[in-house]
């Protein structure tokens, strides 16, 4: 018999974060105040997040605990499992043996929930009673909802206006585990009523959506605010997928040659990757590639320049050094709501530009047509995220079948596509094109790039 | 650290099915030809049906070996995972011991996929190319396309209009897993036909769609007919649940004082309790309790008579000796669309008549609000169908709180809910009622049984 699924025990899921910030070869750029361009204090952030988490953004202590009231929400799915494709490896016909970390087993789907947890928790421990934060397709806001649930915590999210009106699902979800989700631009907020007043059928955007939410958690004390990605504490939190990943694979003794995952803000693939760095830097495993994927439509990390840019497209965020298309960038409406953010996880940048990772950028019709093949072999439906990695795991065992090399490849699965059949709609309708990001259109939203 | 998860290794997996034909204290009623009225003969079934599966609904050996074909895909998502259910327990405030075996991981999101790989497989092994079946709220179907796509079957599901037009995101998973699925009626059979001549706008019903997924399966030598419960063979695919469930509570030193599960034709929650009723017979565990949960909107166990009557709607399928509401009953529309059955698995009326089970009603309203209770405690978002059994889950648990016994509860959870936000969505908006069904349109529908 051969086994398909790998997964620690309870007792061995791990009980730290990895922090690579503890083993970079060179420091991060520090994160800058918007006004003064002055690195930013941790009491700038004060009015946004807990203590904790400002503490963990800024460590540079190697492993972090784990506290065991977030480790007990984590056993309600974690640790996940590791399937080996042996299905999908046959229909290939390659050598390359195609192993992939599966999050969608999660409450929410995805891998979301590892950060929200955390950060629900450290909320609540310090006495927060509500948290507001903005989704777009709705996957973090639900996550979010879930992790509020956990902890009794209000969760309020505002919800891209165009997105709560199209998948009203995602927002169902929210509400089933207690949250409010409410569409953006909204009543609530000065930002919104402005907007509103301006245009009363606006869409939406999700740098609106940010500016809301943002602008509630610090007029009201027991508010605070809440990302999903792209922030140092958040790759931290994801790193257990990674080091769960280790761990099995060193149980079954294999090591990955090549690492894939989508890439959005980063914080999933980094949550895999990060804890493997240390055996690239110390010389254990050298050749290892980390691929990170990005939509053509949204080539941040393949066409965007290095710099300091602002986190949302108001700019009332601080300045973060990383690959950005310019914080105007207007995505075009692909699928694959997740991945359509301007810039990157700093983190992932940095490694980039060090030529610890590479990326490469995958066309949305064969990202559907990889996460077709997938489900037809594997049975998991995936999200159209993750469909982009699976495309560019798919290239790689191709090669494989070329050259007669067996890699060993392991798969970033971000979460399932339950709700997202929309996406999967029109690509069966032929209503999908491939969209590559015109030269031009980039250069003008890099025009606004902020001096520092 | 307590761990909240127990699940079977691989290896561990059980090989055969359970053949509780094997063990009943009285034999099955024969199933009877539709025309002659006598009992049905194996050759009668063929045209349906592969040789291997005519002979398990009829065999009596105890074990039927688990091909290793099957075992491979089963390989894909089981055996699944028994959860303990310490943050409901805890929310209940009650000394219950409370436990669920989780079929929602499997690709199609419940435990449908136990009988559709296997169906799949035994026709492949026979020859045939294609199977036809029906749908009604897209549960099966899609457990059958994805059963179908693992073998290489052409499937074809007739989906009922109404739900085909309402749910077109259970449709879209049948089509990423290559199956064709048409509305019913349909004009590709004469029995569409004629009802699409009678009436063109005809919302369809689960009773025409058998019927023309029956037509094409007989009118074409490569086709076969599947269906996704009531029969014995179909129970039996599903006793993998229960013996993996078994040998998991063994493992933890529990065995279980009542079982729970929600039943429509009744395959998950039989596949959960027959191979515990052995037990329950040779006095092993004699006061073990075993709760069919049926809504009260399709009250079949609880208020129908136990006599002969068809399986569908048509009046074409041999008759089967169940707990019936009448062929001709038409349910109301509430949304737990698995449960709208008017009949019930043979094998479990048998036990209910024999005293062996017990059943009861439970209404929507409170079925949605254990939903919501379980989703904010244990996070999964459940299907309504499995609302039912948690409702009465709770129900027992607060029981516990009053008595202060300790009794331990093992719940069938037969999948998750997130191709049904729409009915959450319809509960939280206040837009779902509690119906029980009058006593006058049960004695009306039942003057319709046939006579034998």
């Amino acid at each position: 018999m051969e086994r398909t699924k790998f997964t620690l025990s309870e007792e061995e899921m791990p009980t730290s974060w990895y922090n690579i910030l503890a083993d970079l070869p060179e420091p991060l750029s520090p994160a800058l105040h918007p006004a003064t361009k002055e690195p930013i204090k941790p009491e700038d952030l004060a009015p946004l997040f807990p203590r904790a988490l400002i503490e963990q953004e800024m460590s540079t202590e190697r492993y972090i605990e784990i506290p065991e009231e977030i480790q007990e929400v984590y056993r309600l799915w974690r640790p996940t499992t590791i399937y080996r494709a042996r299905r999908l490896e046959k229909a290939l016909d390659t050598p390359a043996k195609i192993y992939y970390k599966y999050e969608g087993s999660s409450p929410a789907g995805s891998h979301k929930p590892n950060t929200a947890v955390a950060q629900a928790y450290y909320n609540k421990k310090e006495g927060i009673k509500r948290i507001t934060t903005e989704t777009g397709a709705g996957q973090w806001g639900s996550a979010l909802a879930f992790a509020g649930a956990c902890f009794g915590l209000e969760i309020k999210v505002y919800m891209v206006k165009v997105s709560y009106l199209q998948k009203p699902y995602r927002r169902v979800m929210m509400e089933t585990w207690g949250a409010k989700c409410i569409p953006s631009p909204s009543a609530e907020t000065q930002a919104g009523r402005e907007m509103l007043a301006k245009d009363p059928d606006c869409p939406g955007s999700l740098g609106l959506a940010i500016s809301e939410a943002v602008e509630e958690a610090v007029s009201r004390e027991d508010t605070h605010y809440s990302l999903g990605s792209v922030l140092n504490h958040v790759l931290l939190h994801q790193t257990i997928i990674g080091l769960e990943a280790k761990k099995v694979m060193e149980q079954i003794g294999e090591y990955p040659d090549i690492l894939i995952g989508c890439v959005g803000g980063g914080s999933n693939f980094a949550g895999l990757f990060l804890p493997f760095i240390p055996d690239k830097l110390s010389g254990l495993k050298p050749d290892l590639r980390i691929i990170n994927v990005e939509p053509t439509s949204c080539p941040t990390l393949t066409r965007g320049p290095y710099t300091y840019d602002y986190g949302d497209v108001a700019g009332l965020t601080p300045l973060l050094k990383m690959y950005t298309l310019g914080h105007g960038f207007i995505p075009p409406p692909v699928h694959a709501g997740g991945l359509r953010y301007h810039g990157m996880a700093p983190i992932i940048c940095h490694l980039l530009n060090l030529g610890l990772v590479e990326a490469r950028a995958v066309n949305q019709l064969e990202t559907f047509e990889a996460g077709v093949t997938f489900a037809r072999n594997e049975g998991i439906i995936s999200a159209p995220e993750t469909d982009h990695a699976i495309r560019v795991t798919i290239e790689e065992a191709l090669k494989c079948r070329e050259t007669g090399e067996a890699k060993t490849i392991l798969l970033a699965h971000s979460g399932h596509g339950h709700m997202d059949m929309a996406a999967y709609e029109a690509y069966f309708a032929g209503k999908l094109e491939n969209y590559a990001y015109p030269q031009e259109k980039i250069d003008e939203s890099l025009k606004e790039l902020p001096k520092v």
